[in-house]
């Protein structure tokens, strides 16, 4: 596990993400369908985690959304959970409900079937700031275990380009 | 990531849990400490595992414990998070709160440091079935990427041990 849990491009990203977070005193929650615990378990890699990450929701079951991150039960319904303000309602949902300052939130199809309607790889990540959410939509190739890796990184990748612009 | 998020028993035992409970109609729910979402995500490795597993809740900051599982808050703060009273009460609030059959829960010291007095490796497992809680003490070597993916090795098997007793 040399390599990190979701990869070496992961782990430093979550290293990345740790140290500006614990420097300026910010906290972060995460809300995961997909990548089902891996992107919370990519931030709890980095020893002293623990100053910076709260705390995650998976919920993978379409109900959990709505009922541990407050997701307009209506959205779900008329759209799936594989759209993107489903995302921007979990990483709001999870940031407010785990008082953290930050949310991050990853929904989407893992495969290896679709689902929906959606192709395997189709990934909505989200990052919550106060005040300020983004949403990317994103095609994953590669197989069930790549899609997640590569969800977990744009997610922390998401996150540490805003992080970034703020303090250049 | 062909050896899985946290190795290659732990796939091969999330793989046979998945497959038991599917068989069974059964559900689970991860409730995670030291792990940080590290057994979701293993359950989640696997194919098909949305028929099993309803979803988890990371509660790294302690007073989550209290607010997403509902363990006693004076417990908390009495004995601390590294106490296995607490790995039951995780078990069977996160059962409970995600409308699962059963629960999963793990709490403990990650490392590398000590924490409140308890050594690196110092961790409690729980699983909870209806009206049937088990819970184990171990003391597991290594690193912090060994001791969380013993941790989830650990868990894992314990649920896998009480499936089979039940269906030998």
């Amino acid at each position: 596990m040399a390599e990190g849990v979701a990869g070496p491009a992961a782990r430093e990203l979550a290293t990345e993400v740790i140290r500006l977070l614990t420097l300026a005193g910010r906290t972060v929650a995460t809300a995961e369908s997909l990548t089902g615990g891996l992107v919370a378990a990519a931030l709890t890699d980095v020893p002293g985690s623990s100053n910076a990450f709260r705390g995650g929701v998976v919920a993978y079951a379409t109900e959990l959304k709505a009922g541990l991150l407050g997701v307009d039960a209506g959205l779900l319904a008329a759209h799936g959970p594989v759209y993107p303000p489903v995302a921007v309602a979990m990483a709001d949902g999870v940031r407010d409900r785990l008082d953290a300052t930050i949310g991050l939130a990853t929904t989407g199809v893992a495969g290896p079937g679709p689902q929906d309607g959606h192709p395997a790889g189709t990934v909505h990540i989200a990052v919550s700031l106060a005040g300020d959410v983004v949403v990317r939509t994103m095609a994953l190739p590669g197989n069930r275990d790549e899609v997640r890796r590569l969800a977990v990184e744009g997610v922390l990748g998401l996150l540490l380009g805003r992080l970034r612009e703020e303090c250049p």
